[in-house]
């Protein structure tokens, strides 16, 4: 017999609920037969949704859930709505009936939510989102996206603590690498925090896959497994890469429709080039997760269809079934020693909310 | 009769100086008639070459330098090194022998030489490094590109200014947009210094181009015509890019190759394909520029060929026969009452030097 586990389900997060969502989980179901989802939403609206994808009914219990947290609610406002979707399936996890959540929703009302109801584990300061990427060199774990615009030393050892876990979790990498973002390769480069939480890791148990300091083009060429950096230059890191390809592909787009000869080139070369655009497929790379909290917090593009939703629902499962928080754990008793002497230089202000989009 | 224009040269520069520095100065004379370049360097290596570029030769006079900062030499070694070809170079601009300098070499050192002897412009705090990058809608100024890695709100207000001017100047472009780049659109969005910059930049002479913040995709998008941003993440976003831009062309590459039929198809659509080429070509966007200072300092990648290093002469013509600085100071006199009171906020530990590669 094998052990069934439970995921918390938004049904009303995202541009294209609650119909991608439920159609996103029918392929779940059928992708991940151990797999049980609350789904919290109008009932009015789902039930219909549901008979349409049995497989989706089969896999689902369905809770009410009187109001929705919109995309341009304020974090503040959202905390305030006890009914919505989002809040009552993040409810369940804290209850301990679900082993994580996913939705499409606003990323920031979901950071906020999920520090306060799941909390933090113990240990970790401030909770990152993660997301992966294409390289030359396969899959790459970047971290932190965008819930931390301001990260000290600490920050960024936990972030890289995670991040290895993540890789091992997720990519199914062992001795993943992991390279800090900095300006440049050399030692000196960056701020004390770089340099300090550069130090801490060469100590640390991480240290003989620690590559030291990378560079922006380092993302696209896969020099490490794992990039940390804080949640700005992380955010502005993402998107600045998702928008040259976009660039690329649609200035390819043109290319291949301005002449016959060149729509004739392009069918040649179709079967490579879709595996490219496949393998490219932002869809594929869907799931931004939000580590350090006392549960599997998994974020979908707000924009995507049901294919990249259940592609959402496959990174929490897989962070459910090979016990990322247990791993994390482990990970940070074991430099809770080297990182005791950082959280006493940590700044006053701290790092604040982002709540980036 | 025109108006003649004098560069100095560090004919010692970059990975394969002086042979594609003096048949770089070969294509730029051509294209310049009203150029003089004075040319600094290893005279028994350089003056055999410029006997082979007479085109070069007619254009250059030829000043010895017996030293040459590598590529590796921390800031504080090259600003000892009296007799260096940079050194020198820059020199002749701080005594008015030359409007600007031109070199392929050590970035750190070259930043550190321009600030300590060229000087900043009066009213500016930082100099910062600006280059142009391919966009959706065009090319797009970005700055800053690493020259300091923590920037307050009165380093990102001159920042706009003086992309405003390089926009006007370099890219002839009429009114050039402005965004900051942000990790969201919305108002209270990232940290304080960004959003007194935002405010300041609203109500100055430049507000009705300033578009407010923009995000990582928004570069590769062309939303604004000037990105205005921290060295740091700068010098990631831009790095990021290229990365990116990389790895499709690798892909594409392989693509192209992987069968008979996929080569066929390249022939057919090579005319496209390589005007995209062309159009993404670095050279094409070779010449990262140091604004705020006394004089005009443009940096050649170190990799570059003759060609690319051709096309930095360009960039630094460009600024010199528009009269970049004089352009620049009339936009800080425009600004001097908003910022007077940013100057006053400033954080005590101001910007950093990055010297970033």
């Amino acid at each position: 017999m094998s052990t069934i586990y439970t995921l918390a389900v938004d049904a009303m997060g995202g541009d294209h609920a609650p119909g991608v969502i439920v159609a996103g989980l029918a392929i779940a179901a059928e992708r991940h037969p151990e797999a049980r989802f609350l789904l919290v939403g109008d009932t009015a609206l789902v039930e219909p949704l549901l008979e349409r994808h049995p497989k989706a009914e089969a896999a689902c219990t369905l809770r009410h859930a009187a109001e929705v947290i919109g995309n341009d609610m304020k974090p503040i406002a959202a905390l305030r709505s006890r009914d919505s979707s989002m809040r009552i399936a993040i409810d369940a996890v804290a209850g301990g009936e679900a082993a994580g959540v996913v939705t499409a929703g606003n990323t920031g009302a979901l950071l906020a939510l999920a520090k306060i109801i799941i909390k933090t584990l113990p240990g970790i300061d401030r909770p990152a989102i993660a997301g992966i990427g294409p390289s030359a060199r396969g899959d790459v774990v970047m971290l932190d996206l965008g819930a931390n615009i301001i990260c000290d030393a600490r920050n960024l050892v936990e972030f890289a603590i995670m991040g290895d876990v993540f890789a091992r979790t997720v990519l199914g990498l062992t001795g993943p690498t992991i390279g800090l973002l900095n300006v440049g390769a050399e030692e000196q480069k960056g701020d004390e925090s770089l340099r300090q939480a550069a130090d801490v890791l060469k100590a640390s148990h991480v240290g003989p896959q620690f590559h030291g300091f990378i560079e922006g083009h380092d993302i696209g060429a896969g020099t490490t497994d794992v990039v940390v950096t804080d949640g700005f230059s992380g955010n502005i890191a993402m998107k600045t890469g998702e928008g040259a390809l976009r660039l690329i592909g649609d200035l390819l787009r043109q290319v291949f429709s301005s002449s016959l000869m060149a729509r004739l080139g392009y069918l040649l070369a179709r079967p490579g080039l879709d595996r490219l655009r496949e393998w490219l497929d932002p869809r594929r790379y869907n799931g931004a997760v939000m580590l350090g909290l006392n549960g599997v917090v998994v974020k979908s593009h707000g924009g995507t269809d049901a294919e990249g939703f259940a592609h959402a629902v496959d990174v929490a499962m897989d962070m459910v079934v090979h016990r990322f928080n247990e791993n994390i754990r482990e990970g940070l008793a074991r430099i809770a020693e080297l990182s005791t002497g950082l959280a006493k230089d940590k700044d006053e202000g701290g790092p604040r909310l982002a709540t980036a989009g």
